[in-house]
C-alpha cells in the first residue's frame, strides 16, 4: 500500500471507533495520512452472529477487507470480485441464503472459527488476519467476548442481521438490547489504545447499533471520558439523510429528528468536538461543541484522506486548547 | 435418475461394505439393478478428519457423490465441475492446502458440521444429505463414534489423510490402528441392514483401511458371521495391480502377495463366495471358496451394472445352496 502519511502527523497516535461501511471509509483515510500502525480501530462486534455454523463478523471484516483495499466497493460489504458457487450450492442442502457470504469471503470465516474453536480470542484472530491481509493499523474487536445486539421492533425482537439484512430494516424500530454486554471485559488492548491515543474518532458510524454497543462494554464510557486526548465526532447524518445504512429511518421510528443535532445530543459528554457536513452548516449553531464543517462525503481514497486530515487537524486544534486548561483526571488503570 | 432394475430383482435386498472409489463404482451398480430403496451401504468412516475446522468424511462422501451422479470421475473424489476459490484464498491465511476441497463440494461440510455440532448424528446427517440429493439408497456411516484409521509407517505414526493424501502413501506401511474402535456401537440401522439382507456385498475396496475399519466396530464381524445371508467379497486387486489407491503397495509391504488370494485370506471365514477378475482366472484353484470369474472392471454405468448383476446372481445361487444345507445359526439381537 502507498503511504502517504502527513509529515506533521508523525507522532500522532489516533484510536477510531467505527461500525461498518462509513466507520471504515474514514479509517481507509486515517490509515492514508498517519504513519503506519498510528492507527487503531475498535470495532463493533454486536452485530456478529453464527451462520453456517461460522463465527462471522461483518463490521470487523468490513474494516479489515476496507483497510486491506479488497473490499467491494459496490456491494459495501464482502470482497472484490467475489465468486458465490458455495452459496449456489448450499441450496440443495437447505442452507440459509439469505446472508450472501461469497467464496473468497468464506475462507476469512472459516479460519477464523478454526481458530476461535482452539480457543484463540477474537482480538488474537483479528490480529492475524490483519497481519497477514497485510494491515499496518491495529484492528480491536470492542471486547472478546460474546456481545449481541437484539432489535427490538413492531414485529417482535429480531437479532441483528435478521433485522437487518433478512427484513432489509423494514419492522419498525423500538427500542435496542446489547445481550451479554454486561459480561463483556475492556481488554488491555483497548485500554492502552485509549490511553496513548493524541486523539480520539468516532467514525461516521451508526449512533444506536454501530456506537452504542461498543459504549455498551463496561468501563469503555468511563474510559473514555477519563483520557486527555479529544474525541472528535463525525456525523453520519448528511443533509438530513443516512449516507448509508439506517440511521436515518431509526431516528424517526425512535421520535427523533434525522440531524447531525441527535447525533451530538445523543452521544453527549462524551465529544469535545464535532464534524458536519458543508450542506448542513446552518445546524452549526445548535450544535453545542467545537465543530467543523467541511466536506464529509467520502467517495474515493483522496476525499477520505481529506476529511480524515481535516478530523486531524481539527482534533489537534482541540488538543491544542486541552492543554491550555487542563481538568482533573481520574486516575487510570 | 433413470430407474433399470432387474426384474427378477425386485424382492431382494442388498447391504453393501464399501470404502472410497471401487466400493462407490460397484455401489452405483448395485443401486442400478436393484429397485429403489433395495441397497443399504455401510461406509468406513476411518479415513474421516478434521480440515478448516470441519467434519470431513472422504469415503462417505464419495459414495454420496456417486449413487447421486455428481461426483467427479476424473479426480476420483469430490464433484463435477468443481471450484476452488476458497482454497486458493485459503493461501492468504495460513490455511491448509494439501487437502483439496472444492467450493462445491465445502458446501456439504459445512452443513455437516453445522448439523453435528446441533448434535445430530452422522447416521442422521447422511439420511439428510442423501435425500437432499436424491439417492434412493441408504447409507450408513459404520458407527457414530469417531474411529481414526491410524497408520504406523516407518517413518511414523501418520493419520489417514496425513498418509493417503499429503504424504500420497509414500511412507512404508508398517500396521494399522483404528483408535476409538473400541468405544463405536453398532447401530440398530446397521443391525437392521445386516439382518435384513438377502445378500451382503465386501466391494472391491482396499481390505486393510476401507474393509478392516468396518470391521473393528466391535460387534460387526459377529453379526456378519451370525446372519443367514451370503457374503460376496470382490477383489480390489486385477492382475497384480490395485485399480485404484494403495491396496498393491500395502499387500507388497506387509509381506502379503499382491493378489485376490491375500484378500480372501485377510477376509477368512466371512465370506460366503469371492468374485475375481477374469484375467485372474488361473488362481481360482488357490481361492478356497466358491469363486466367479468375470469382468470386474468398471468403467462406466453399463459396466457397473453388469458386475453388481453378476454378483448378485452368484449370491443367490450361493443363498439356493445355503437354503439347502442350513447351518446353526446364532440368535441375533
Amino acid at each position: 500500500m502507498l503511504s502517504s502519511f502527513t509529515p506533521g502527523f508523525t507522532q500522532i497516535r489516533v484510536t477510531a471507533l467505527a461500525g461498518g461501511v462509513g466507520g471504515a471509509k474514514l479509517a481507509v483515510g486515517l490509515q492514508q495520512i498517519l504513519p503506519p500502525g498510528a492507527l487503531t480501530v475498535i470495532v463493533n462486534t454486536g452485530d456478529d452472529f453464527e451462520h453456517w455454523g461460522l463465527h462471522v463478523c461483518p463490521d470487523l471484516d468490513t474494516v479489515l477487507y476496507n483497510l486491506a483495499t479488497i473490499n467491494n466497493p459496490e456491494m459495501g460489504w464482502g470482497r472484490q470480485e467475489e465468486k458465490f458457487t458455495v452459496l449456489d450450492e448450499m441450496d440443495r442442502y437447505g442452507g440459509d441464503q439469505w446472508f450472501r457470504i461469497g467464496d473468497k469471503d468464506l475462507a476469512l470465516h472459516l479460519r477464523r472459527t478454526e481458530w476461535m474453536r482452539q480457543g484463540v480470542s477474537l482480538s488474537e484472530v483479528t490480529d492475524r488476519l490483519r497481519r497477514m491481509l497485510g494491515v499496518p493499523s491495529t484492528i480491536l474487536p470492542m471486547c472478546n467476548e460474546p456481545v449481541r445486539t437484539l432489535v427490538h421492533t413492531d414485529e417482535g425482537d429480531l437479532p441483528f442481521q435478521h433485522y437487518f439484512v433478512r427484513r432489509r430494516c423494514e419492522p419498525t424500530l423500538v427500542d435496542l438490547s446489547f445481550l451479554g454486554a454486561e459480561r463483556a471485559k475492556l481488554s488491555n488492548e483497548i485500554k492502552r489504545a485509549l490511553d496513548r491515543a493524541d486523539l480520539v474518532v468516532f467514525c461516521p458510524s451508526n449512533p444506536y447499533v454501530s456506537i452504542d454497543p461498543i459504549l455498551a462494554v463496561p468501563g469503555m464510557r468511563d474510559r473514555l471520558c477519563a483520557i486527555k486526548a479529544p474525541k472528535i465526532g463525525v456525523s453520519p447524518i448528511v443533509s438530513g439523510q443516512a449516507l448509508k445504512g439506517p440511521a436515518a429511518k431509526m431516528m424517526r421510528e425512535l421520535g427523533e429528528m434525522i440531524s447531525p443535532v441527535t447525533v451530538v445530543d445523543h452521544l453527549g459528554d462524551l465529544l469535545d468536538g464535532f464534524v458536519i457536513d458543508a450542506q448542513d452548516r446552518d445546524l452549526c449553531e445548535a450544535v453545542i461543541l467545537p465543530t467543523l464543517t467541511t466536506d464529509t462525503i467520502m467517495v474515493d481514497l483522496e476525499s477520505k484522506a481529506e476529511l480524515a486530515r481535516a478530523v486531524v487537524e481539527f482534533g489537534l486544534s482541540l488538543h491544542a486548547n486541552h492543554m491550555l486548561s487542563p481538568i482533573d483526571q481520574p486516575s487510570l488503570q
